[in-house]
């Protein structure tokens, strides 16, 4: 099978691209990546791609203006050098959180990303855990579109917890902690919150019940923590049993790590699409991987098997 | 100003158009549609456009595909004659229902109506009351997004209504309804709804308050009305006072007329984005007329003016 | 060869796309078409095609706008769910009568579906019997174009008809008639119609010799059977012998079937590219298949043998 | 009006140009045109064009490919210059006869003259007679489609000529013809020339009646002649009066000179769209200029009037 | 002039921004570039531009990506934002350095950046001394390339030194300091560096005449300074007398200015396309300000005048 | 190996296409080129395509403009006949020399080559020393650039001359030149050309030491020659020994061969990218062959072998 595959990563995350590797059984493709004096980027694939089909993988983390031309970069040059199919593997596409127009003259960022992929020589997209399902609709190339929610929600099922609530942080999450809820058959609430003006949001209310509960509050990612946070403060006084948070994403920057150790928040649970330094280390962080997530998609997708039957079968 | 500018429509709403048409204070374009007698459509725009700035209507309304075909056989006779700018008006951009690919090998026909109209021809669009706002994203072209909730929460605020209740039908609504809600300073709560198998929708249970209160249930269309008679049913139980049910785009087809008459919904608000004819009608639904923001969105977009000034200068 | 490729169709003509599975010993592709409440067309391809020779089969025949978006939204699926090729087959593709500017501000109809094919994710195209044959070149896609004269000119030829001439309708189809003429050694003549206003045709003269002839009327398509009529009516006085009619399409809609009833034709032969339902059958009516043509052909461009030959070599 | 309007040309009709400016009341623009010695075109324009209406004239006449690449690279440098808007100005759009692919493997070379014609920026297209009017569909860009019918016809009709027929040299051609035979109220016939083989072409028979008439033969070009000398051949038997012929485009190239003075034609009319030496004279060519009509053309196209009130308003 | 005319600026060189609009005549728009806690742009243009003729303004200095994407997403939301015409202005293209595949597997990154600027909405583009002037043909739109060569050869005239020659660091900048020794009317020379090994340069020679001479040294920018400090040492020997430098973009990143500042140079003469902190500060460094050139190029691109006069009108 | 790679060729360089098939043990594939009588070109693949890997090649020689676009004809025939891949073989792309805007309003014609190009229907590209390495960044296709200089150089070196100088002919070609001096290890110069008007050159002085030396003139091409002997003629006063001079392209137009004739050079190196008739030959010109180059890369192209081995790994 691999004799025409092959795979490349950029700078964000080798430890998962080499974990995808070795699930696939190959050797993670050779690649030089430099700097030149002025600040530009320099990349050298050294190897052969010429007929192949390469995918290679990059998670738009900090410092994500530096990983996003890396990867176009990239995409460019295996084009360049006749690669058959290009694949862009992104377990974390951090810009699809500007999804909308809900601000005058902003960009959406998200579909600007899209089209970048393409002018660069993307043939198809492989990512995880959009902030939001229509994203998909910006690319006018293939994607596939893998979730880590199952390997999540197996892992808190397994914990055997009850009483349990899933929580949104806020109406627009809502769909998305639903999601969970039907995974593991227990009830959801949400935070109604209100922004009073641009700069101050107040939390009002807590929709539905969380009173006496384990509540397991569930996100895309957890980036700095604040929404996290306020959302611990605002049912804090429902006299709750213990707080569990699961997101796909853990960025986890600035002051995440400080506030989540100090915050009553019993386990966080993320995936490793983002790499993270032992400066960020926690012990109630449960860290899974969807490193065979992807590399069993990466297989069918160059075998031309069905990814979607990778849940569907499930 | 308006010697440049001119108005055409379809056939799908043509009482709107002549609404929008008298807002600008001028008459609404000649063109001639038939149909051959192989069914082909057969559209000839019989006044001069060329230098023109042309806005064309049409509402995704039924017959869709009729409607949608028409509205893309004008946008290239417009461009085959020279018109210098052509902006596609779409008050229902239905297929915005189309937003995921919450299925395996189903088209995300948003992105894929949103690619057609660019290929036919239209420069930029204006629209209302996407189905959610990242559809806005599939357009490679300028759009404008227009929203009818100033007119709907206005027409709600000025009935007077105490212990209201803003009533999203499920999750994935909660962000519509929680905008309504901050429009009227009420509170919230949204329809856990789950689905036992792909054909079974099993209704659980009401996620927030609305026991002996005015219920009003927000949605962004009522078609069939079968999810707000749903919604309905799972309400009846906690003793409500009256319920009240708000959308932009009032389809009602099928046997929605029927179903809302015999529902003990006290009042339905929608605007007339859609045509209705006369055996559509219902003492109890209340149309709001949106030819006002149309119009002068038309006009912002022809003479170079803001038309986010007109939502956040309120 | 078949393990790769794949057939589905539209709901336009069922009966020719198991007639073609039949011809290339493969099941007919299952595909779930539906609409939802609001009219808008829901497809879900029921198998996978990641990597498959696809080829999905639609006729542009009534309801038009319906068939159409059909197979665009199919196109659409196919793509997103990773099909290697694409083929659209289109054996009636209708709107190649819209090929020309005929009139100011019309759209050149031929060409925009063309267009909207391409933007859907047609990578190719497989037709038959084109209005003319300057529409192949609409398309920026390769296309194969089959032709059903052998098929109908042998027909022809097997009842050993004498002293026949071939009509045209008109000055337009001399061309196509003339093809006939070649095929069956007859001399060939023409109506010489004449439109006094846009709205009244006068038939002025045949042109060429039709009297005590078998007169065989060839045109691409009998819609309405308003031109057929005409030409029978036109000859009428030159007390001819048998008049016999041959057509690829055979559309009958509106009152043709009431027409040709009434009307002194002899025998009508037509191609199945247009289904055709009970209520539009006519003893006098001859149809013939052309799903070996189009069986052959989607086999050919399979496994990559030239389609050209199919019909040179004969 | 002219401020903004400038008309440049290439060197395949520099007369017919000239002819134009002069009707327009503007200069021909500058343009340094020359071979570097390894025989690549070099052009420079010698104006400023920034923010210009520009329109560039060229037509496609011997040497064929040498005008092309200079209309071209013509286009290419006033794109790079920041001209506003160009169009191409084509009197002789000689490539609009590859129109079909009657023979397999063979380019539709007028699409790929329309595409080439985009590619290297050309806005829009304004050209007189194509071959067939289904070219127009080939263009992506607006093209006005001017005819010489009008003028051609008018010189006939002032003639007084009696006893006329119309006379298209094949069935092709019946159409183009037909369209003269109304404008003079005439009759009309054909040539149903029969192909042997490849090489050969046996002349049948004459489709309709020329017996002792006036024939005028109407094509859209006369090249080589070949097509119009076989066609006096084969009405010579019939005891006809006088022969004419009327074609748009005079191309008269190869033995053609000779071949018309030889014949019994007593009088051709064509157009100034292709340009012709001293050489080429002969007595009874008639030639009628163009330059009013592309000139009227142009200046529409600037001032943003409507092209087709040109014909219909007659 | 002005009532259409609006320039932005990234945050790359503020002050060069303002110059210019202090040339214009008008005020720097505003705009709000931010950065969310997972490290993606956030920016909102905060003015109307709606049928605008904008300006932005980007350098690609370090951080490079940074500031690439910047302008990307901002050129994104000018067009979203519905401006007429959007001008990037990148005084600094950086990556015109990689204008070449001399390594295997490498991206032509300038190439790269040509097609992402297009692809985010770039109109057009306005750059200064790109590293070779091939590196125009990478874009598709019009793009206006000035030199700051006038405006440093002007300042080394001034300086009435005698005895000169202008050097070239390597042979592949040789066309480059001919321009320069042509402008000062001064004989020239270069280095003819050869690479021993991918990592080793070993120096060779001095093609051309420095001995007892004013050195006179011209690259397009000073980045590192090693190939600038590499050049003195290369010459040393020669008993010279002073060397300058001139560049038009005076990058100094790393331990430029400490090299420089140890360094035989006498005097540095760049420009302001870079921004230059205070520690970057050197006396024998000079600084021209090319805001006039740029201001200059704006207003005539706007007012549809000649740039190109700007240079062969002096 | 070849069962499905094809090499066709247009009329431009048969002999080379020749040897280059004999290389790889395959036929040239028919095609039938001819000319309409208007000048127009048609071609016909005489073989089936259908899913071929097919090269088809071509050098701008002259006529160049009939070389070209009969190229681009073949390429449109070849992807309308459903070619898999195909690959623009251009020995000798003349337009290259066009490659940056150095006078006010003109194209940049290597550029605009490039996109009709691909507008054309080719997939890749395959070409040898072209004009700048720049212009490889002109395409947005895939393009192996082949290089002639280890075949020239490899001749020079058997020759076994002692006390040599690579001689450059201006400051722009100084870079190719030292390429030469690198690989047969000896030093450079290169001639200070110094244009006093438009019209007039005025060579000042060469840069470097040439005296007493045997010297080897390189550049890209040799055309009219004039830039050759002007060089000869800017060195004899140095009393050198012998010149010689080497170029890939030997294009030998106007008054070349017999200003060689004449000039005091010993001998002059190119190969066969373009084809020279029996008038062109002079003994003193030395002809190499590139057809094992092109061959071996067309080979390994099919194959999906790395081309830019053939010379790392020399």
């Amino acid at each position: 099978m691999e004799d025409r595959l092959q795979v490349f990563a950029g700078r964000s995350n080798p430890a998962l691209a080499q974990e995808i590797c070795d699930y696939l059984g190959i050797p993670l493709g050779q690649v030089s990546i430099q700097c030149f004096s002025n600040d530009n980027i320099f990349i050298q694939i050294q190897e052969s791609v010429r007929e192949k089909d390469v995918f290679v993988m990059q998670s738009f983390s900090a410092p994500a203006s530096e990983h996003i031309l890396e990867l176009l970069i990239m995409l460019d040059a295996l084009r360049g050098a006749s690669a058959r199919r290009i694949t862009a593997v992104i377990p974390y596409f951090s810009y699809a959180r500007s999804d909308k127009k809900d601000h005058p003259r902003i960009s959406i960022a998200g579909r600007l990303m899209a089209d970048l992929l393409v002018a660069a020589g993307a043939d198809r997209v492989l990512t995880m855990t959009l902030h939001s399902p229509q994203v998909h609709g910006f690319f006018r190339i293939p994607l596939d579109h893998l979730t880590a929610a199952p390997v999540i929600a197996d892992y808190f099922e397994k914990m055997g917890l009850e009483d349990c609530v899933a929580l949104a942080p806020d109406a627009g999450s809502a769909k998305r902690a639903g999601d969970y809820a039907v995974r593991l058959h227990i009830p959801m609430a949400f935070i109604d919150k209100r922004r009073v003006s641009d700069r101050k949001v107040e939390i009002d209310a807590v929709v539905g019940n969380v009173r006496e509960k384990n509540v397991l509050i569930f996100d895309d990612e957890i980036a700095a923590a604040s929404s996290m946070v306020g959302t611990v403060e605002a049912i804090r006084k429902y006299g709750i049993k213990n707080i569990y948070a699961g997101a796909t994403h853990g960025v986890f920057c600035g002051p995440a790590i400080e506030r989540l150790r100090e915050s009553p928040i019993h386990q966080i649970v993320v995936t490793n699409t983002v790499a993270r330094g032992p400066e960020k280390h926690l012990d109630k962080i449960k860290t899974l991987s969807v490193a065979p997530l992807f590399g069993e998609a990466i297989k069918r997708i160059h075998t031309g098997e069905s990814v979607g039957a990778m849940f569907t079968d499930r």
